[in-house]
């Protein structure tokens, strides 16, 4: 299903300033492993979306935009960025 | 503190094969709220490290895809990728 449509895909982070205590987890157990050289851990979600043929690039855009701002992102403490795979012609 | 190290982003998501219910769950949300565009959701999970300036490009590759592997992703039902930045010279 997934090959045959436009696809985007949308990161979610925390900002920068928020701290990240399951990141600092991750850090911590990864250190413990013996992987000294990771110096900080971030993390966030990942959305892949396929989108409908319909939708053009300008529209899938905007599309994805409004929706990453409005429903995947907690604008208080989260950043988004996103990318449209495979826009049609 | 991240923009003075090399940094890796890594990606984990469920394999295509493995049903993904919350992205099934967002994807009804989605539609609900109008968004009729989006055909389909999957979720996955996004990993910002920060790497020791130490690591040359050859060992900071080797060193995430390692702890990618291990200990980020269950092999059983994800697939990783990952991106080095900003290698040193």
């Amino acid at each position: 299903m997934y090959n045959e449509h436009v696809r985007a895909k949308v990161w979610v982070s925390l900002k920068k300033t928020v701290l990240d205590p399951q990141g600092q987890t991750i850090h911590a157990a990864l250190a413990g492993l013996g992987y000294n050289g990771v110096q900080g851990v971030r993390q966030g979600k990942y959305f892949e979306l396929s989108l409908a043929d319909s939708l053009n690039a300008d529209a899938a855009r905007a599309e994805v935009d409004r929706l990453a701002r409005d429903v995947l992102t907690n604008p208080v403490i989260e950043e988004y960025s996103f990318q449209i795979e495979d826009a049609p012609k």
